[in-house]
């Protein structure tokens, strides 16, 4: 099979029409020339970028917001999350004022947890992901269009709500699947560091 | 903070325009009544629904794929998946599919490691992950505008991979970290039934 250098993968813009441009979403569909020189199609859709936060209690709870998805029919369980409001708006400001927004707390530490990409054939959208820890709360401040209950869960029950496939929501899956393995690391390391 | 029954959450289309049906996207905007009886506008993208296949080698290490993501600008690193053909395609025949034009492989068993939804407030895209074990290799079969290179990981180091960033495929992120939580879960049974 051929191998490709990384340059020769790329596929260039011949041309670009944004067919809507709307609150969210950005649709275009643009032509590009391939690696062989044939021309093809590309739908996507550009979107602003968003955050997302697993609030873990000093219990080992998860904060999460359960609320209805227009798109799937159905309600559905997820860590908190929000686009961010501007293009230039600070990663780790809207990922605690989501926090705040949806949850009502505040926090002592945020993590980083590294980025999501939804789905990168036809999406531009990009998640960061973070885990904040020393939690206090206050009261909640949702948008207008936005209805959700919190639900407290303790995260191994996430963890295999996850592996069953309860929880199908993807930016969610990814955030308890890497907490609960940088969880384990960190437990690993203090019982080999122990005296 | 108000307590919503799963019913009060749900929202209620009140009209629906197809603004593009194209090859892969399908773009919807819809005027939805709130539980609130406001009324507010989803926008989504409709998509047909995908497979993703991890496929683990006997000696531990995965195939991946990499390729030109133009929404993103970038080659990634993933795992071989694809969109369904049609609605009805049998979901594991289309697996099998894919594992076979993108790595060449057949495989002895697939196991269904669940559901990923991958941004739901804006897309309906399902895809369905599963494990291919017992792989033997034979020809690939791209499709005319698919060009990739393959690249085989072992899977503690993509492990390594997800959490520091270097893998940000959202599929490919979370059938990594359930496999590696799955192999860790038989290994730990198998050591606590050993004689």
């Amino acid at each position: 099979m051929k191998e490709y250098t990384e340059q020769e993968l790329r596929e260039d813009c011949v041309s670009s029409e944004l067919i809507y441009d709307g609150k969210v979403v950005h649709l275009y569909v643009d032509r590009v020339s391939l690696p062989n020189g044939a021309e093809s199609v590309r739908e996507y859709v550009r979107h602003i970028g968003a955050v997302a936060v697993l609030p873990l209690t000093a219990e080992g709870e998860v904060i999460c917001v359960r609320q209805y998805r227009y798109a799937h029919g159905c309600v559905m369980t997820e860590i908190p999350a929000g686009k961010l409001d501007s293009k230039t708006e600070d990663h780790v400001e809207a990922a605690l004022r989501e926090l705040r927004e949806e949850t009502g707390a505040v926090c002592d530490s945020l993590t980083y947890l590294g980025l999501f990409r939804s789905t990168p054939a036809i999406l531009d959208e990009k998640i960061d992901l973070y885990l904040a820890e020393g939690l206090h709360f206050g009261d909640t401040d949702l948008d207008d269009d936005e209805f959700l209950n919190i639900v407290r869960v303790p995260l191994p029950q996430l963890v295999d709500d996850v592996l069953t496939g309860k929880i199908t929501d993807g930016k969610t899956q990814v955030a308890i699947l890497k907490v609960n393995e940088i969880l384990r690391r960190r437990a690993q390391k203090e019982s080999n560091t122990a005296p």
